[in-house]
């Protein structure tokens, strides 16, 4: 039996700490499983009671004579339930209780002890903190989830992985609401063994999944789910997620109800990107945006999408095309005129189905968004039939998303039957659009001979800045021209004019102290501003002055959520003050590279904004990508480097200024 | 009878090219009238049929014996229907026939000439292009809109008035569902006449309206809509509004199916806010926010908004926080330390009505969101008697919101009835909060005396560079010492170093077409530079050279849609390349323009980022006060002025740029 087997489809489970008090979650399980049609043994674990609810219960896993696919545990001591588990061959465990690293240090601890002791006995466990999992194509339905007090809904191709409970509830509910089906629904908890990334890649395997759901507050183990999300790729599955922590509040509350880090947003979206991960930015759309995928591929687009756009409310299509604006998008129609298709201005006598049929066989776009005014509450039929029968020509060859402005639960109804995509809100249209557009297929970085790690620099410890400047030379990017000058005569063989600065490693902002002089112009001021700078007659720096047209900040982190990232921004302190920098999982390509820079706004004046000198904008890439290649180095030792400033000339770039931070100080 | 009477509440009406054919719209008046209960009399006007559905039909209005006040046209002789509302002595018109100003410029012109003409009749007209007017409190509904197939809703306190007729149905018909009722709602067309801002002043004074709601494309008159939502405010009702346009797709869009100007958006949030209008994102946030406003004052903060959270679910919570955070709202506790109160985490065994109490009467918030996780579905009354017991125990008295995660129609509806502000998505009940703290009085701007126009400077035509710092001196604007200097010799009294530029009106962009030096530090310099600049011995502008800190654009505009604005905003390119920039409606005190000064992020060095030397930002809000009193200038003759640069010094600002642009030129 395969671990998904034993997960989703266990033949037998023990539901340990199972309680008849039906006032108590403790006995939800076993009423749920019951209720949802589970054709497997069930078997109730209780210390105190021979019964439980109708079923003859056991003291211990171990008292129990056939076999245990799946244990449910819901006991406060869960490391005895763990050892039983051990004992009696149970290969899967899931954990509802709490107390791990969900309460923060001891708990932590204690969690690790769990796991180590788990993977001794070979359980595989899901949670802590899991409210279970929930599989109705196989019909069981193996956790405390109130939501299951519901009537069993048809299945779907749908699945969910959500690192909270009660928002797989609120999932479920508002997708059955809308006749939206799921296959199988999972909630993680803590993720101590079996996490997001591992299920990703089983239901990546499960026959019954066509689309995986994910909803996260942060992400434990970046490279499973990536690796995950290329096996969903592989297999067609689209991967949908909506993600917290947004905003620093947002990203706090994260951290402080899931005991670990939310991470930087810039830095998941461009993780997500680079996986072929759906984002979304609305609940609502996350359960909406499915028909809009079923079946399809990442557009991978690299130009702006076109939407073209029929209607009966032009108020209710620009509600959505403001939208799409905002996002980059533009709508095209067939008259090449036109933005969009109002059957109440113009073309009034011509049917719905007929103009829809015209734009869903157009070839000048890349979707099709259809919008329906008032009759969409009274007539769902007749305002339903011509976009389904439209679609239906059409094969469903192009995407279509439907926005009805009234309420219309049947309309919706109808169309979530149909399999096409619907929409309650216009906001959760134009972003299950901008999501579908942005949806890139996972990318495989840049095949390259990781550089060598230069012989003479330490991997620990504080790197001074001719150090970082060998490093960077190492990868490739561009360095200045210096020379360590050493006291008495500060000799050195940099033409002038020069700049000086006080070399220590344990500086790491050296202007800040005075610990720069710029712009020297001859050998004689150079020995007097020597002097004066180094006081204890310590080795200096010294660099050929640089100039050009502006300057770029070019940066490297190993995330301690999603992993290598390369930075490129706008110089200066525009990158701080606008937040203007553009973040990509390391490494790079020079054509990504390119890619990035072209997103810094600050580097208009550089691609000849008002008739401006352009700037090397080609060898700002080069430099970027070699900068990315720090992550390529063996057991990646460097935490974080940033050339800041990186000078931009009309010809070439150069960094003149060098900054490493080692993981291990 | 009052003209709110006669629009909203007339004794008879007549419906003119009434049909008695159910498939044509034009029977929909007469059948909805009789369905939801109005108790007036009807007059069907039909040139052929003497019996329209059950009544006896007129060939013209003239031919009613009895008094009519108020027509509904739905013939394509609009201009024969108003002639005989004239004759008749009809006093108020709805007109639904389109073609007018909805099809371009032939059709603006028809509707100009119909202006006039029932200017001169002494009929007041609601359109055309006007779906109606419905009035649930008065039981009349004379409108076309099919979403009067509905069953007769109960009439609420919400009145809305609509730029599109369609949504103006969606509102209605998603607010029934959720049992938010209305008293008037209108759908204003082109506006010939009767606009939203007279709706809003009428709507402020009529006793069943509490609050407005806006359904806005455009603004055809800022100022009738300032004037109706000062009434509005003065009688304690809420103003909401939401406005398509945000993104220049959608502005366009708008323009194209208004027919009017949509105009710049940030233009629009500025005057929204100056007029007390808030202003919400999404289309459910319209419906949904009417009771988190009821009876409640704008808070005018200046400070961040602080709210208390309760919750079930973290994951649910944190889908509310996580935008409350990217509007700057922050969270407050009273143990001063978690983000949030959840009830899963810490203090498990607190009942949630105890919380929420202790909650609503914390001192250190401005508003409480509570949010409930899966229960709210199958125990509805047990989830929403304690939200609405503690409510009541403080009368009400904190702003409260409430969100339910999972699907949970029944809650919402029972929080609905008892008047409790609830939400069915994360992002429409952020979007509530960031909109009602936000909210403003409608601002009186400062009472100053106008300046006085120069008397040797013309109202119309262009002016040249001289001629404008002399207009904005004359305002208070400080601007640099500068001399008018005469070939042959080009004698000036302006200590070096200067800068010189020519002097022409019809050049606007000097620096161009090499029509400026800088830094002329000489007089042998500046007589060589000043004959090889004017060549045909032309005037020239001479100028101290000035340097600073750094430098600001100021400017001043009046805008075609919501009138007269000043702005300040980052000098160099970052005003444009960061689109960083603060628009206020013209004219601001010194107060008002430090305020938008301190939302321009290229001032932070001014303010001492980095510890650089800080810049007398006092002083560049008395130049923006001063700048903004060209729209107290009589006849407001200014269309565009612009002071760029603006050197910001640590001591004092001077304008060394000035171009001003007339209306007519």
């Amino acid at each position: 039996m395969s671990l998904a087997q034993q997960l989703f489809a266990p033949r037998a489970v023990a539901l340990v700490g199972a309680s008849g008090d039906e006032s108590k979650n403790t006995s939800r399980p076993q009423r749920y499983l019951r209720k949802h049609g589970y054709a497997g043994k069930i078997f109730p674990i209780n210390a105190t009671r021979p019964v439980v609810l109708d079923l003859p219960a056991f003291k211990s896993m171990v008292e129990v004579k056939e076999k245990i696919d799946h244990a449910f545990i819901m006991v406060e001591d869960v490391e005895a339930a763990i050892e039983d588990c051990g004992r009696k061959g149970v290969p899967v465990a899931s954990i509802f209780t709490d107390g791990f690293a969900d309460v923060g240090a001891d708990g932590s601890a204690r969690q690790q002890r769990l796991v180590v002791r788990a993977k001794e006995l070979g359980v595989r466990l899901l949670g802590p903190n899991s409210m279970g999992m929930i599989n109705f194509s196989g019909r069981c339905t193996l956790s405390v989830n109130a939501i299951l007090e519901m009537a069993t809904p048809a299945p779907g191709g749908a699945s969910l992985v959500s690192q909270s409970g009660t928002m797989l509830g609120t999932v479920l509910s508002r997708g059955a609401a809308r006749g939206f089906g799921f296959s199988k629904l999972v909630s993680v908890g803590n993720e101590c063994d079996i996490g997001v990334g591992e299920l990703v890649e089983l239901l990546a395997a499960d026959p019954e999944t066509r689309s995986l759901l994910l909803f996260l507050e942060t992400i434990r183990d970046a490279d499973a789910l990536a690796r995950g999300v290329r096996a969903a790729h592989a297999a067609g599955k689209p991967v949908v997620a909506y993600k917290l922590g947004r905003s620093k509040l947002g990203e706090r509350l994260a951290r402080s109800h899931t005991g670990a880090l939310a991470g930087e947003d810039a830095a998941l979206d461009a993780y997500f990107r680079d996986c072929g991960i759906l984002r979304v930015d609305m609940l609502e759309t996350l359960i909406e945006i499915g028909p809009l995928l079923a079946g399809r591929r990442p557009p991978d687009l690299d130009r702006a999408a076109r939407v073209s756009v029929i209607t009966t409310t032009g108020g209710g299509a620009a509600s959505v095309v403001d939208r799409l604006g905002s996002a980059g998008i533009e709508t095209a129609s067939p008259d090449g005129v036109s933005p969009i298709t109002d059957l109440t201005m113009g073309r009034k006598s011509a049917g719905y189905g007929a103009v829809l049929g015209e734009l869903l066989g157009f070839q000048g776009c890349d979707a099709v968004l259809a919008v329906v005014g008032s009759s969409g509450q009274f007539h769902p039929r007749q305002v339903v039939e011509p976009i389904i029968a439209s679609n239906k020509a059409v094969a469903g060859a192009k995407p279509l998303a439907v926005f009805i402005t009234p309420q219309a639960e049947q309309s919706l109804a109808l169309l979530a039957g149909a399999g096409i995509a619907a929409f309650r809100t216009p906001e959760a249209c134009a972003d299950a659009l901008r999501a579908f557009f942005s949806w890139k297929s996972p990318r495989t970085g840049p095949q390259e001979t990781p550089p060598a790690w230069p012989q003479d620099i330490p991997q620990r410890g504080k790197l001074d800045e001719v150090q970082a400047l060998k490093l960077f030379a190492t990868c490739g990017v561009p360095v200045v021209p210096h020379a360590i000058a050493r006291g008495p005569v500060y000799a050195h063989e940099i033409s002038y004019p020069v700049a000086l600065k006080i070399l220590n490693a344990e500086i790491a902002h050296k202007s800040d102290v005075g610990g720069v002089v710029l712009g020297i112009s001859s050998r004689r001021d150079f020995e007097s501003r020597a002097k004066s700078l180094a006081k204890q007659g310590e080795p200096l720096l010294v660099q050929r002055m640089e100039t050009g047209l502006a300057e770029a900040i070019v940066g490297y982190r190993d995330d301690p959520v999603v992993g290598p990232l390369v930075m490129v921004g706008a110089g200066g302190i525009l990158a701080e003050l606008y937040n203007d920098a553009v973040l990509r999982p390391a490494p790079v390509s020079e054509a990504e590279a390119l890619g990035m820079i072209g997103r810094v706004k600050g580097f208009a004046a550089l691609r000849g904004y008002r008739r401006l000198p352009p700037g090397d904008l080609r060898a700002l890439a080069r430099a970027v990508a070699a900068m990315s290649r720090l992550a390529l180095l063996a057991g990646r030792p460097v935490r974080e480097a940033e050339a800041n400033p990186v000078i931009v000339k009309a010809d070439g770039v150069v960094a003149v200024d060098a900054l490493v931070v080692m993981k291990e100080e």
